[in-house]
């Protein structure tokens, strides 16, 4: 490793660290933010939003705790993003405006895509469009940008000079020298940026465990116009909405193969649209049609694109499997193209989904069986390429659970980095660089537990909900009302059962009727004594009697809710 | 093709077809259950369970619906038992003595294991254990055994001579030429039975996906025994509970390298007791030490294997991780082998134990880095061998969704067989052979829906409560109880709200005050005519009202239960 040099050598005060502070993507994939913080000046690279786990039911999505820059708000210089996944910008909406609406930098594309989601919601953001070429300089800090490939085009590495050295967080990224309808990630450029000194990186290890190079799309597109050129019935292609260079693929073939192209799904439509207004996504005049007159076509003239391919509930593939689209039904001889990885979680999703689709008769081609998908993400190879044109004095690994940027420092080892010098840490753990670009992850931790998003609420869902969703999910409810007349404490007439997720009340009149004989059992005992009656005890009994009569009875355990109310 | 001869001719009827009926295993990966039914003979091959879907919240597992056999129990002349895998046998306790109590026959080791698992259980069940070399004759059917590979040891194919022909079942298999503890597939008498004549082939079609032949044993063995050779620490294997097979294996390797072995997880002990009583395990004296003694001995010398690779809740692997096991905490050094395959499903659970391994500085193995498990369905060279060696007049695909099933049929067709004497069908769908040996799919149904267990539950659970706890999960629940003066048709005092897994109730004082107050309106407006009040009609106003206003203020649908009790 060579020394760093800072580039501003003259602002270094001995007093402050630069602080390194990943809020959120070191736990998960997904909703990643980091914030760089110098004496009174701060940045922050993305603002993400993570989906949800299987044990977080109702829950929209996950954003990153902002708490530590609450009280910091009027230090912040700016927000750059690095490419438009939602992982990078999904929580902007509920961030910005919370954060004192700093401005946003994007490029041209990753700018488009933020500004058409911001039109969902009612605070206006500032974002400025930056080129790849540009330097930004916010307070301190002097930016730089590099282009990266990745499953979107438009991609960027920033690169941060600060008073104690340059930092560089590559976002997300891979290396394609021969990638679809975008320029080979800048190496000369990376190449440059390490040659003048990196005092820590940032980079990306969703990818980590896979050994070798990440596939260039040119194999992909080999694959598909192989596929292309053997294919005479209708071609449905299902990929992720933002894969633009993807959907640009399916374009050229279609116009090589002379198949009309439709596009269907609301963001992918979105998008696809946006990235042709910017130019970033090239047709004929007359390839693309409405989606509504794919049946005046021949089978064989035709490709769909359309979104769906995790087996998501409303999206468009599901809905033509179930025969619920209104234009396209499956037809005996299509081939449906899933060119798109698997997100773990949706396996049995996606199994029921081509399921269906073989049942109509339909040819299913997925990633298992030709690649008909690359990943975006850096390989082992690319991402020992990275560390070693960089050259950083650090290696922060961000982007993924543990075991991934484990596996990442595993890799910098390989190349001769220390491990001492390879800050594996958490959420919120920062990291400080003092003015010799001596690094250390210290003990401080910021807030960064989970801020989840449910509807119109944003951090209002806590454990106890999600937990109480758990509990109502496993064996239903069952809320028993009793009346009681204040004079006499009697129940009065018969206690009142409503149960779901249980058991059908209608068809088990004999259990209904012997809880509502234990409760009575119970009201009658509480009430039989010379005492002031403790109903708040009353109701703890009858939660203890009835869930364990309920038990003996069904070995279920429905969440049992008392409500005893004195008239 | 060669044609088929029966072994009974003397006993062919015009009259009677040979009628096949697959009542679940088709749909499904799981709850595998055959009737073969000629005149007033029937007889069963397995009875398996199916686990619960992602939509299906609380569900124990699904067993078969044997509603076909009601009426026809006293016909039924016996149920045959393939292998002891859940998916084979786990319906056996509640099916059986609904079915008048049939003898069930199983090889020694299945025998074993049934038995055990029938301890929990009040029914005695009779069971008789056959030797593969047995010929078994039950009325008109006179039935064969042969050995057959697999992830747990004794189980068999059957042959079946019926009066219209030979019918064959595989079970699950594989070939392995080098199985470990076990002897390879007896590709002999496969090849003699073949040569008599098959009319139908009923064969496992669960991993048709794959390509090539299935990897042996042994192979896996190799693998294990480099990491032995290398391991310092301590060895945890993590598999499935039934795998006796890799479990001999870590036991041999064990002992190869001087370390002791214990047994963690209730089901694999029991698995690995019965087993080695019944002599399918072969292990020294002085091997095995009790869970408790493995901090006896130094880390170096000591081999855990255990439940839980799945990342199930309560199994070993899992306590481990989180630290609850009472002997065994995670030691920097030890080294996890996940020996087994992810069910689709488990993925996002399997990646969270595998991250709580790292950061507690384990070295993790699993399956996509190195060879450490082998599955035990034949791949597609397999499955080309086994129609190649029976070759049948038909094939019915079974074991497996839709499209493992029409995936088997076109290798099928790849070896020379006619798709109209290939049967996919779904589960229910009757197969008739009429006794020129003419099979045909029939457009009869037999009953196949899913019969959920969930506690003492055996089919009580439908649509419409699985519906409820979907929603009860998503967005939980909000009872508001009113009490009516039965004289004046005023609400007494306030509407009360109970709510679960919705908003914490304390937090939101403003929003149940002004939720009562929209009740108080409804109940009013409708008891301030003069007409007789329909309560029932005020309930569902409820409803309506206070789902629209809490969506309105929260974009959450908790289902609303208003309660309307007249005192």
């Amino acid at each position: 490793m060579i020394a760093t040099r800072s580039r501003r050598v003259s602002r270094v005060s001995v007093k402050n660290n630069l602080r390194v502070i990943p809020i959120g993507g070191l736990e998960e994939v997904g909703r990643n933010m980091t914030v760089f913080e110098y004496g009174r000046d701060i940045i922050i690279v993305d603002m993400g939003l993570q989906f949800p786990e299987e044990d977080m039911p109702g829950i929209d999505y996950i954003i990153p705790n902002a708490d530590y820059l609450r009280g910091k708000e009027k230090n912040i210089r700016g927000v750059i993003i690095t490419h438009a996944h939602y992982d990078h910008i999904g929580a902007i909406p509920h961030l910005i405006p919370k954060l004192g609406n700093p401005t946003v930098y994007a490029t041209e594309l990753t700018r488009g895509i933020i500004a058409k989601r911001q039109e969902e919601y009612k605070n206006p953001i500032t974002i400025k469009t930056v080129k790849k070429i540009d330097r930004l300089k916010l307070r301190v800090f002097d930016i730089e940008f590099f282009h990266v490939n990745h499953t979107i085009p438009d991609g960027v590495g920033v690169s941060i000079g600060t008073p104690v050295g340059t930092v560089v967080v590559t976002g997300d990224f891979k290396f394609d020298h021969s990638p679809i309808a975008d320029a080979p990630a800048d190496i000369a450029k990376i190449a440059r940026i390490g040659s003048e000194g990196v005092l820590a990186l940032l980079s990306d290890s969703t990818d980590s465990q896979t050994p070798g190079y990440s596939l260039s799309e040119s194999t992909i597109k080999k694959n598909l116009d192989e596929i292309f050129e053997h294919t005479e019935g209708r071609i449905i292609a299902a990929t992720f909405s933002s894969l633009i260079s993807r959907i640009q693929q399916l374009i050229q073939l279609s116009e090589k193969y002379g198949r009309k192209l439709a596009i269907d799904g609301y963001s992918m439509r979105t998008n696809v649209e946006i990235a042709r207004t910017l130019g970033y996504l090239e047709m004929k005049k007359h390839t693309l049609i409405p989606i509504n007159e794919v049946n005046d076509h021949p089978d064989g003239k035709v490709t769909i694109v359309c979104t769906g391919a995790q087996g998501e509930d409303k999206a468009v593939l599901m809905r033509i499997v179930n025969g619920e689209h209104r234009f396209v039904k499956v037809h005996r001889g299509d081939t449906i193209i899933f060119s798109s990885s698997v997100v773990p979680g949706n396996e049995r999703t996606v199994q029921g989904l081509k399921d269906g689709l073989y049942r109509k008769g339909a040819k299913v081609i997925h990633n298992e069986m030709l690649d008909v998908h690359a990943g975006g993400h850096a390989r082992q190879e690319d991402l020992k390429m990275m560390i070693n044109l960089m050259r950083p004095k650090y290696l922060i690994p961000v982007h993924g659970h543990y075991y991934m940027r484990r596996l990442h420092a595993d890799l910098a080892e390989q190349v001769g980095m220390s491990l001492n010098n390879v800050f594996v840490g958490g959420n919120g753990q920062v990291i400080e660089f003092d003015y010799r670009g001596n690094g250390k992850m210290t003990e401080e931790k910021a807030p960064s537990s989970y801020v989840m998003v449910d509807g119109l609420g944003v951090g209002d869902i806590g454990q106890v909900v999600l937990r109480d969703r758990q509990v109502l999910a496993r064996d239903g409810m069952f809320t028993i009302v009793t009346i009681i007349d204040s004079k006499t404490k009697r129940v009065i007439g018969e206690p009142q059962v409503t149960s779901r997720g249980f058991i059908y009340v209608k068809e088990n009149f004999d259990l209904v009727n012997a809880t509502k004989k234990k409760v009575k059992d119970v009201v009658h005992h509480a009430t039989s004594k010379d005492e002031k009656v403790n109903w708040s005890y009353v109701k703890d009994e009858i939660r203890d009697v009835v869930g364990q009569f309920l038990y003996s009875k069904t070995e279920r355990r429905p969440m049992v809710l008392p409500v005893v109310i004195e008239v």
